[in-house]
């Protein structure tokens, strides 16, 4: 099976230098991907020579005059920058001439330029970004990381099928359990949406676990984490924060004094064994959820590492029909709407 | 100044083993405060007499004859169990008796007895549950924490509001700052609640930090972080996840084999000293504001230093006349009402 990856090559903290190695990397890996890379020419094939690379049946370059910037406007850069990389990028999967693009830019253009140029799936309302997270045993998806701030039970049902449908597709589980974030286990804990959420998600054919507090996102309790976005956002940003807080306070720890430095050499292994388990860079692509196409969010300050595994996220819902398997469940809840 | 405390001596998972003794420990050390310690009388005297301890001046037992579970349901405990240690416990603050009261019990219970039988402050409308976190740089004040899934603006105000006068009196800051949880810093996002919510605070005389986002809790960019019930809950119980996983991670990984196990014993000191910085017994205790009233719930799990830590803060907030600054500040907002 052939796949083609549109690639926002100007998108990151660090563009070109970032994401051309990065799909140098896939290519070589993996023979059925064809990458195009989006943006300003000279760049991309300034840093295609850097890596005695060039362009090749696989490789092309599609070229795009703008870049959106971080801190661009999404409604602005919607509008005004028609050629930018990114838009270009998306353009591509909605023509067909790419399966499915990635991109390390501004989180919220990416959102509005992909709703407005692919347009959603019959019977979705709402995109939902979905992210990996590490866990005890494993790791689980959690939607809507930020994409809604204020979402209905309908949605929060709707996230719940694109989320055990992207597990089904990329984790190859066919019935992925699916939790739905609250602040109690009982049936009467929380806010009415979320009370009708659950009843919703329990009608919905689902392997529904039920409710789950904070604490099951890490102990790995199910497949599938449904939150909306705000909750999901600053649950995701406050682990960030905590992350680094303990990292940060181990390291003055073991900088303490001499003795404690012998004992940081010593654990240094330990410490990147540890590392390694948690590494942010194997959970990076966000998919974004809910789109007539295939769009995944690199973080903006990825490295190569990390941004192939934002390519190798979009490579493998291509390859296991995430979009099929959202539209066939949503149709089943909406036998009309898919009919339609 | 004198300062009595009611203490719900059989609330908790440890019941007296640890209030008693907590309890003990207080009056050892700070000669302004007195106890009462609320239950059954037998299971005090006999945990008084394990510790050769006797009533006194500033010790006494006040007898109440039943227990609330952890499993009761608040409202069936407010209705059916009048003569429960948490119940009498709160009435003494009520009547005087007391100024203040702490209980390890049912949380829920605790709330709807608190509010049933002392009342909300003037200009208050609903209670907020505010908890203490450790940061980079010292601590932070959380609240709402779970007493509020559904939060209007103004609510949200009236917490930015006694959150900061609870610093205030604990602290001994006198312009605590105050940030609003959001999902970006940018003065156009997060949802309406939350927009409207900034625009009362910025215009409330509190020192109005603005928007924060999750990781802002750690970093320990306000002394205060104001957020809904539902945001606060979820945000608590990831971050208390996600501090688990990774402690069971190093310590799978210090286990790996006679070289990482020799490397943990030398790293021993180092992670007794990290833990004890990030010791969530030492952030015991939290606040249940906007009562005419202070209540104090301690941690079920408490252990004894724990609970020592809880009654510390109940006693802070009575010196320090953190209802009188609450009342005074919403009075300041509200005129009319504090005149009422």
């Amino acid at each position: 099976m052939e796949i083609t990856v549109a690639i926002d090559a100007m998108g990151g903290d660090h563009g070109a230098h970032v994401t051309v190695p990065a799909a140098l990397e896939i290519l070589r890996r993996d023979p059925d991907v064809n990458i195009v890379l989006v943006g300003l020419v000279e760049v991309i094939e300034a840093e295609l020579r850097a890596h005695r690379a060039a362009v090749s049946s696989r490789l092309r370059i599609h070229p795009a005059s703008e870049v959106v910037t971080m801190d661009d406007q999404p409604a602005l850069a919607l509008r005004s920058k028609k050629d930018s990389s990114m838009r270009v990028a998306v353009n591509l999967v909605k023509s067909g001439e790419a399966n499915a693009c990635v991109s390390a830019g501004n989180t919220g253009a990416l959102m509005a330029i992909s709703r407005f140029v692919l347009k959603m799936l019959p019977g979705i309302e709402r995109p939902a970004i979905a992210s990996v997270l590490p866990t005890l045993n494993g790791h689980t998806h959690v939607l809507d990381l930020g994409a809604n701030v204020d979402c209905s039970a309908e949605h929060l049902l709707q996230f719940g099928i694109m989320g055990a449908m992207l597990v089904a597709a990329v984790d190859h589980k066919e019935r992925p359990s699916v939790g739905l974030l609250n602040i109690g286990e009982e049936d009467i804990k929380g806010n009415e949406v979320v009370k009708r959420a659950a009843e919703l998600l329990r009608a919905s054919g689902l392997n529904f676990y039920g409710n789950v507090e904070g604490n099951d996102i890490y102990k790995g309790t199910t497949d599938v984490v449904v939150c909306d976005g705000f909750v999901g956002n600053v649950a995701l940003k406050a682990s960030e924060g905590l992350a680094k807080m303990i990292g940060e306070l181990l390291k003055q720890e073991f900088k303490r004094n001499l003795l404690t430095k012998l004992a940081g050499l010593m654990a240094t292994p330990v410490m990147n064994a540890f590392k390694k388990r948690v590494d942010p860079r194997r959970y990076n692509g966000a998919s974004l959820l809910g789109l007539r196409g295939i769009v995944v969010k690199s973080h903006g300050g990825a490295d190569i590492f990390a941004y192939e595994h934002a390519i190798e996220t979009a490579v493998e819902e291509v390859r296991n029909g995430v979009l099929r398997r959202i539209t066939e469940q949503i149709s089943l809840l909406h036998p009309e709407q898919g009919a339609a």
